[in-house]
């Protein structure tokens, strides 16, 4: 079993041009395709429609090419798509194909693994608290156990997209009245999120957690997540990539933690685990090697960054989403060369204060 | 004779407090002081009132503590301060006081050497036109006669606040259709004064220069100004810096060209000629050396870098302005640890297209 | 042969639910459908890609429900989506649907009656010039014909979206040295299609119009037009709305032009020729007569409304566009109740200087 | 006693130079300036700097011509600036003077009287609770009482600066274990500076009011109040303005609540009790009268006006504070005529939700 996957440049959030090319050549074979992460060119924000254009399209692509319906393809393929091209980010996506049968044996080389799955539906008042970590966390132990990896450590990259279950104002106003008021909004989910990966690798233990410690203690932290969360959405839909010696292809997987959004010494030690020699930037050629860059950034919430005051925080003509995203985007790409890069806002629990989650995907030599 | 600059973070437009205390202190004299250069925090553009909030409070200071009229105050220091501290990008100012008298014989060590001038008054029909570069030349090159430098190569930083003189809507109409439309905006005003940087010192001949060429061939461009243009302006202010054997002190200039907004070689070029030995990012206390960082940034007009697509140039919410000086600030900070750094945008035959100039000050060890 | 129009209230741009309903209900028979004008909550600039997300869904529905292909949906049906829903500017579409035949007598009220149409492809250097304006009169003059009206003026709104052919950077270059820069932008190209239609209906004289008062003297301006310009188009696609004698049904369209942004004596004027009183605002059941309003919004470019000084077209942190629309929107809605209005902005010799045009769509009582 | 207001454009926010005109005129005399209430050109947010320069030049202004410190002059003269400018929203000021000794005998008409007052310096936890309403009810009501007027009826506009003491991390989070967490923000501020004018006028009654209902229930609001908050600001500044028969000049103020940002017969009511006749729009001589327009805005919280969806709060782009300024600025100038109108945006219980408060005061014929 292996997984490939490609990077294609989009000239806008519904080209589906390249992709259908690839298929149509063989290359991508659109009933092997498990996922895309892509970056389209929109705000991020709630009136972010770009996500919504490059849905459209990929489904209406996929279900002519499979002859299954819209909400089928749905079912099938995880698509995680983040709105926001600040600065140099360029807008992409990173497809990517599972084929082949499970390897009997251990190989020798530990190759990239890919495993999904979902939550049970959460009710509005697990959001955001222990029942929403314990139930994610079981997931995901779940799927690693599922993915055969040697150990945690071998887990690099956990992509959730977390419930946020509707509630009425007369159950937000009886919760808020009964002291236990409903925390299903998207900033307790994705909190819960990570700290449920973290549970899961053992990054944090359970004796640790509670309910009062979800968004408010920052020194508990998951160095693998990655999470959004979606209005409306009852499960929390979630994606692990670790390595594993029961995968074949040419792909590894590695992560770290970023301490800032300039933690330049981070981004080097991963490409070092994905044996890519960096002093300062790629070349071209080495910039080629990798297939996906995933970040996750966040305005250091107490408004500096070396000691030195940022304005991020307190500018109301420009969110500091916009400005966070635009930062890390141009520090990796220094480093990376190459800015068609996955980066994520808002990052509750991905990392110390101020940093962030970093996993890059690269080719290896056979 | 020596020039001294201290690096003052603020904690608004209008905070004058640290330069004050400094001035209480003995460590500032006013009387000495001969340019500030500063980022404000607004948006860099026509509405940008933090430019002129700092002016009120420094000329304010400044006419109190010297017992003179606020304009007098404005004839007597250069004032250079450009809005726009976006992402990481800190607000701050640079003092520069100028003491003592001239050396009468060579140093063995060139140290800081910084001149100030002003063009003759323009008329609008010579904005943007050689008549603008060549008087604007010859102001340079006088300075840097006085300067005393051992060669043009020894001149590092040329900052300008370029003429726009006013004109009348039917000045406007008789001189289009004569076929010479009047150029005086801040487009043409800077260009012009980027190409008159370029001339003096050498880097263009006056046989490739002619008004056609000028903001057209980007091609030919100076490696040290750092120009802007203000509406109103009769004359363009000039300063240029240098290292010179005839100055004293501890302070030392170098520069170099970005070739794009994400080029940390040229970074690590430039403190290598000032002494200091960069990889990756300077430790805090190497980033203590560094006084000033001035730098120009501009989001390429072809729409790409490092082959990709940006999305800078296409985005109707946010100015380009906005992010390449987030984009560069980023980059720089990422190598120079300290965010407190100049850049402004708009970048016409400041460097190649999409590139820019920096230059940098930092201490020597005596 | 009689229009219906339905406004139909969206939740997001993609939102085709009513439109569906009202097909599987039958009060919309997706076969006579012949155009749908909208607006979608983008920010109507370069980067709004809510217009695509909307096309995408049209289409989609159309393709579905007509059993023909989306280019084909494309080709007959006219799709006029505007970006830009500020303020209280409410998303919505109106659906334009026709259907039986040509009355054979003169009826003795005139009644909505549509018509559509497009020039032949134009070359880059056509455009914002006299061959744009004598061809897209020409087609305009074509259309009005058909519809059979008494008179030019029961001619009330020509909707156009303007060709850009697509022209290379040598071709410009070459215009530009010859002496006649090529014009193929959005500006020139709107400028040129409302000439067209001042032409047409005998606003303008052709002994007034030249290749240089187009997009200059703006005396000369269309009451009627509402025109877009769409890069890459090669032909302009035209709708004109009349009321005539031939035509049945309870619609009637009348128009009027805004003197300026604040001009609520003239939206007065208009409801007035449509049998509707209004003394300051219109009462809910009022408010249920009216299926279309159609403005143009556009900031003065002399920077004051009323002779006092707006900030709109200094602003950089917003595009007075989106001011502009929210200003007139607003307006509009005081007077009319329901602020599912049409605004597009950009009134080049569309009315005066800083005011627009707008036309009214109500139905009468039998 | 009488008072005297002058509304001046102003050409940015700095701009002193007609006010220091009327002072050189004699036609105000700075020493009997007791209020300036105006609109500056920036975004109304955290990073508006166009308050403080506007601040600064004003201090400087007065200290000069008066001779005592910037100090005195903020102790001596209420400045109560809103930034905000949006869409024809025109900058200005209204300069307050009063003059003259209070009658000893009623007149026959009333005439504008203004008083203010302070309240203590409040504790951070007593801030958006009863604390809070019943103190600042407390003053508001002695300002009241020494203006002498008829009835509370006659009082029509109170302006407040809202205290926002100061309080450490550790407090916040020791408050809120408690159960009783620090409301010392501006929300919370405004809100209860609102509830403290309708309680001072009987709007409310103290029954009706606790800790609880602060910002919870909108029924409850003030007719009058216009309500700002300051962080750092430790007592609340009042400013009442109400129709006395003890005091002299021409002016009379009036004033009603909004229903909606929509609400234009609201406006002509107040209109009307100013004794000016309007159908739809003032002429520009009746706008003359008019010295000072006083309105609160907010975007409804419900996401609808009229039975139609607002994008205002979803847009991630552009605040609804600035959408919402943009609307009832361009509604209340298309009745008053002239945009130079105060307008100041979060309107917590002033008015009912969706709507906010409107004060006028015109010149009355002798």
């Amino acid at each position: 079993m292996q997984v490939k996957a490609i990077k294609i440049a989009t000239s806008n959030p519904a080209d589906v041009s390249q992709l259908t090319r690839y298929m149509d050549d063989g290359i991508i074979d659109p009933a092997e395709v498990i996922c895309i992460i892509g970056k389209t060119e929109g705000n991020g924000g709630r009136n972010d429609f770009t996500r919504d254009l490059a849905m459209l399209a990929f489904e209406s692509l996929f279900s002519e090419k499979l002859g299954i319906s819209r909400q089928e393809i749905v079912d099938r393929i995880i698509f995680s798509l983040s709105g926001g091209c600040e600065g140099v980010v360029s807008p992409h996506i990173v497809v990517f194909s599972k084929s082949g049968e499970p390897a009997k044996e251990k190989n020798k080389e530990k190759r990239l693994a890919v495993g999904t799955g979902f939550t049970r539906a959460f009710a509005p008042n697990e959001i955001g608290r222990m029942a929403q970590v314990e139930e994610t966390a079981r997931v995901i132990m779940q799927i690693v156990s599922d993915l055969k990896v040697d150990s945690n450590s071998d887990v690099h990259f956990i992509q959730m997209k977390g419930a946020i279950p509707k509630f009425t104002y007369e159950e937000g106003l009886a919760a808020a009245k009964a002291g236990k008021p409903i925390r299903s909004d998207m900033i307790f989910s994705r909190g819960a999120s990570a700290l449920a990966a973290a549970l899961a690798l053992g990054e944090v233990d359970a004796a640790q957690l509670n309910d009062d410690i979800i968004c408010n203690d920052w020194n508990l932290f998951s160095s693998t997540a990655s999470c959004s969360a979606k209005p409306g959405l009852e499960r929390t839909e979630i994606m692990v990539m670790a390595n594993s010696p029961y995968w074949d292809g040419d792909l590894m997987i590695e992560h770290g933690i970023l301490k800032d959004m300039l933690d330049t010494k981070s981004i080097i030690d991963v490409l070092a685990k994905l044996k890519i020699n960096c002093d300062l930037q790629l070349t071209p050629k080495q910039a080629e090697k990798i297939v996906g860059v995933f970040a996750k950034s966040e305005a250091d919430p107490r408004g500096t960054i070396h000691g030195r005051r940022a304005t991020m925080l307190t500018d109301d003509d420009i969110s500091d989403t916009r400005y966070s995203r635009c930062v890390l985007g141009a520090v990796l790409s220094s480093v990376l060369y190459d800015p068609a890069i996955y980066i994520s806002t808002r990052a509750e629990h991905h990392g110390p204060a101020g940093g962030g989650t970093l996993a890059i995907i690269a080719k290896q030599d056979k």
